[in-house]
């Protein structure tokens, strides 16, 4: 596809407020609105931590813009993408990423409430089950709005539990959890899990600095695992210089 | 005290095989056993990890040769230091170090089964409860014996579980328990903790090189604590060039 392709068939899918991003990987586009949400770089370390085997069944549980299976589907040879998420707006235009990637046969986005799972999906039906959730508990700061920014952040639609509880409902037996998250619930986050019977397998915390706390933290559970785990090594994302260090780099590169 | 004095000192307090070794800190010494077990970093850096108010009552659980109570009496201004040991010989060779460094009247070894502590100590009585316990699981790797450095390394004498229910036994509501461990266990940690009201709220990760997996954590935990917690900077052991961080050369100086 060239140039001038992509520039006639942006008219039929963008809408106002729409632009759309080169994610340097496969030729894949992605359409964002800036005023909504756009992803950031959990979403791109968390596509580089997961891991989908061959022939994989992966649900993202609220995807927003469908960054993550959009992009896993270049990334993987996973067999099927499906990104569930509840704000019809954004799942249409995550709808219309996927129509003009024309990968309608790998990715589906459903429009649909993580907490009606077992209505939406077959029980024990997915090998891998991904999840960038908002961070921040509904008491966590002030929230006067419904905005999707909002939605993004705090826990309005959809709680820890939630998203755990979802994976855990929808993911087969041995199947694999993959979650970024904050590091102040780290303890919830693998209380959660266990109660769950998803057992924490591999961690990643990341840096900001080498000499700073994480603000992130990468982690995957087992459903049914047992017990043990590993954690990475750090990830380490700026220099002192404020420049990316190589292994970020190369996360970008990689896309 | 001058050399003179520890020299003919060590002859009243030295047993076979024992040595006297400068712990670089208020002029304290310790007594080690080579063929048994020598304290190694973990515990210089669970040293630098805990937190000790003035006046503070506190308890180590499996002191071994009393490294940790010995040093933290001169590194804060706790009032009482109590070790806990359930083997007597090392008991013993912790009291001599105490009388060799004239610290009775802050540092106290018990000779003791944690298991029994509830019948050993007043319950809710503790301000900081520490502990290095064994990081090995029985199963984990073969053991032949119930030597003291088998006894050091595997749960032979005690569990995780036993550690944590000791500490939340006798700590006061908002006591903190601090423990160096293994990331492997990290999970299991968390879960333990959280089963007996100790709530994980801190906790750093000691990474050998910047660019290795972690191969101890740090944790504190608050007895009826609330959620919420903080994982601190990353803590590097070695330059690539195998010399230690300046933070660790820090933590050396200051013991």
């Amino acid at each position: 596809m060239n140039k001038g392709q992509h520039a006639s068939d942006e008219l039929a899918y963008l809408r106002e407020g729409e632009r759309l991003d080169d994610l340097q990987r496969d030729g894949l586009m992605l359409i964002q609105n800036p005023s909504w949400f756009c992803f950031g770089m959990d979403a791109v370390l968390l596509a580089a931590f997961v891991k989908v085997k061959q022939g994989a069944t992966c649900l993202d549980l609220g995807c927003g813009n469908g960054i993550l299976p959009i992009l896993m589907s270049g990334k993987t040879k996973g067999e099927h993408f499906t990104g569930l998420e509840i704000q019809a707006d954004i799942a249409d235009m995550a709808r219309r990423s996927v129509s003009f990637n024309k990968i309608n046969d790998r990715v589906e986005i459903v429009t649909g409430d993580m907490k009606d799972i077992r209505k939406i999906f077959t029980p024990d039906s997915f090998d891998v089950v991904t999840s960038n959730p908002p961070y921040l508990t509904k008491e966590k700061g002030r929230i006067n709005d419904s905005s999707h920014k909002a939605v993004a952040r705090h826990e309005l639609t959809c709680t820890l539990e939630d998203v755990v509880a979802g994976a855990a409902s929808v993911l087969k037996q041995g199947g694999h959890f993959f979650m970024v998250h904050r590091p102040f619930r780290l303890a919830e986050i693998i209380r959660t899990m266990s109660a769950y019977q998803i057992e924490p397998k591999r961690m990643r915390f990341v840096y900001p600095y080498v000499d700073k706390e994480p603000n992130m933290i990468l982690v995957e559970g087992t459903k049914g695992g047992n017990c043990g785990m590993i954690v990475e090594p750090p990830l380490i994302v700026y220099e002192n210089d404020q420049t990316y260090t190589e292994e970020l780099k190369q996360m970008y590169d990689e896309n």
